[in-house]
Order: structure tokens, then sequence, then C-alpha cells
């Protein structure tokens, strides 16, 4: 049990130090001997864990996924309307990624592999089912339009977030995520909220905005 | 002129040999053993002409992205109003990316690099810059709501895109590019455009729409 203990030390040194350089200089510029340095492992504990530079990759965007996707899910266990749940989940998944070195790593490895790795497409096609199912709930609830389709707003909502993101990343290094989270929504809300509760929810967009503008880098 | 004429030849073919590696395969899958062997050149000639894999990287950057901001601004220049060369600019650009092999590459790679590279910075900087003056333009013209923010609605058209295109690229391969970028602009229409033009407008992405969903690959 002791050895099994080291050997999960060992593999999660490599990981932490994998996630390091790839938020710093980004997956390509990471090579595997700048990963075993800064980890201080061998190349040999190195293979002993990941076959190759992808499957270290893999590991990063199942278990950063997985922590992204909980975080839109925690904040849908709050029995508030489907709706709200929606918009305090992205939020969340703001924060996450700006304060979870693991998240944040697997929201680039997910664009940099996009369709050519299944953990990648499985990560992205779970959310977009999630963020879905929320909204046919929303829709259900009255709070989002009728007239429109459950899976065409879950998408533009789901893509609008990961464009905003990609633009926060490219152009100001993630410091601005959350107001560029907080605009995206301002231009998208009327759009999708039932004319009756457009009033309560842009109230409700700018109590998260003020608390997710809060936490960007200055 | 003979000499140089060859050394462009050959510099292209390493190109194109990397942008059918990276469709076909991925960045970071894509050695450059693979791409010297594709395009059968020597290891000597690949480094002629670029120092490193990023190097080569930022070379389709750079013309794969010209080209597809091209394609948006040639949507522009038809003297049309401003909010239908946005809206036409954009499933141009669909096309550009699924017809230009070098445009798609590009795209990939704006993705993996993003803030990492000067040219992919560059690329998606001057990108929005082009779609927030359109969208200035377009709410001179009465056809975007005046009480709108130009910038705020550059960045959500703008973002919306770039994430439909990765989970068009992620989940079914770009084959349904078309189709998505027609379901966002639904969505996205309402909460832009002024009500007494919103009609108009879903009429002209109705027709713009059975073009580019025909252009889908089945």
């Amino acid at each position: 049990m002791v050895r099994q203990a080291r050997s999960e030390a060992t593999r999660q040194k490599i990981i932490d130090s994998a996630v390091d350089l790839i938020n710093e200089i980004g997956y390509p510029a990471a090579g595997l001997a700048d990963i075993i340095d800064r980890a201080e492992m061998t190349k040999g504990a190195l293979y002993y864990h990941f076959d190759s530079k992808e499957v270290l990759a893999t590991a990063i965007i199942d278990d950063g996924g997985n922590r992204v996707i909980g975080a839109f899910r925690a904040a849908g266990r709050t029995g508030s309307p489907a709706l709200e749940n929606v918009i305090h989940g992205v939020f969340m998944v703001a924060d996450t990624i700006r304060n979870d070195k693991l998240a944040q790593a697997a929201s680039r490895l997910l664009r940099t592999f996009g369709g050519f790795n299944p953990a990648a497409k499985r990560t992205y096609g779970e959310f977009l089912a999630e963020m879905t199912g929320r909204v046919k709930a929303a829709i259900a609830e009255g709070d989002v339009r009728a007239d429109l389709d459950a899976e065409a707003v879950g998408r533009t909502i789901f893509g609008s977030m990961l464009g905003s993101e990609l633009l926060s990343a490219s152009l100001d290094d993630g410091k601005e995520l959350g107001k560029h989270f907080v605009t995206t929504w301002e231009v998208l809300l009327p759009a999708i909220v039932a004319p009756d509760s457009v009033g309560y929810y842009r109230e409700f967009l700018a109590r998260q905005s003020t608390r997710s503008r809060d936490k960007d880098r200055p």
C-alpha cells in the first residue's frame, strides 16, 4: 500500500508539472523533457505512468474536464429555477477555470484536441447534453421562450461560452474572463428569456456579474 | 530565379503536407518526421525553410488566417447594409473553412496556440476589430439596436462563431458547420437586430441558410 501511495504521488507530480507548463507556455511547447525536469522525475517514472504525451494530455482532459462539468452540475443542485442554475453554473465554470490550474489546462487541451481525442469529444458532448437538458427544463418552467428549440439554445449558450473563453485566453491571457461572460450573457438574455421573465433575469445577471467581475485579475 | 522558384515550391510542398496532417490527425500528433515523409522531402529541406514545428505552424496561421479574414472582408465590399455583410461574411467564413484546407488547418492552430503565439493573437485581434467596426456601422444604419454596445455585440457574434466552429469540429468533424452557424444566428438575431429590421433579417438569414446548409457534407 505504501508503494501504491508513492506511485500515485509520482503520477500526480507529473500531472502537476505538465499542467503548469501547459498553462505557462502552451501544450505544443511543453516537451516531455521539460515536464520531467520540472517534476524532478526520471524518464522511466514518466513512461511508467504515461505511454506518451497524448496519454498524459488525456488524463488532464479527463480529470480537469470532470471538474469543469462538476462545477456546472453543482450549481444545478440548488432547487432553484433551471435558468438561474444555467447562469449561475456558467459563472461557476468561469471561476473554476480561473482558480483551478488543472481545469484551466484541461480547457486548453480540449480546444487543442477537439475531435481528435475521445476524452475531449466525450467532455464536450457531455457538457452540451447537460446544458441542453437544463434549457429544456427552463422552457418547461416558462423562463426560456417556448418557441425556441432547447438544443439550439443549449448549443448557442455553450458555444458562446467556449468562444468567449477562447477569445479571453488569446487576447487578455484569461484575465477578463468574468467580464466577457457577463457581456455575452447581456447580449443573449433578451434573445432566449421569455418576455415576462426578462426583468427578473436582468437583475439576477447583474448580481452574478458583480461577483464575477470582482474575481477578474487586474 | 529558377532556384528561387524551386525553393518556393519546396516550401509550399512542406506547408501542404503539414496542412493535410493537421486536418487529418491534429497538430500534436503531426510530427516533423511525418510531415517530411509525406512531402517526400529531406530534413535539411524542412529546416532550411522552418526553424521549428512552431515556425511552420506560424506560417500556416498567417497565411490561412489571412484567407479567413479575407473571406469576411470580401463579403463587406458589396455596398450592401453592414449587417447583411456581417451575416453573409460569417457564412463565407464557414465556406472557406470547409473548402480551403489551409484555412481549416489555420483555424485548428489558432485554437491550439491562442495567446501563446503572436500570429494567432494578431489574427483573432484583427478579426474582432473588423467585426466590431461592422457592427458599429450597422448601429449607425439602424439595423442593430442602438442601445447595444458595438464591442459587446461584435465579441458575442465572433465568440459564438468560434465556439460553434469548435463544437462542430469536435463533435461532428466539421460536417455540420453550416447548420450550426445558422442555428446560432437564429438565436442571436432577435437579440441584436432593431425591432423594425427583424422581419427583413429573418428572411435574409433564411436565404443564406439554405445555401449554407446545402454545402454541409453528408
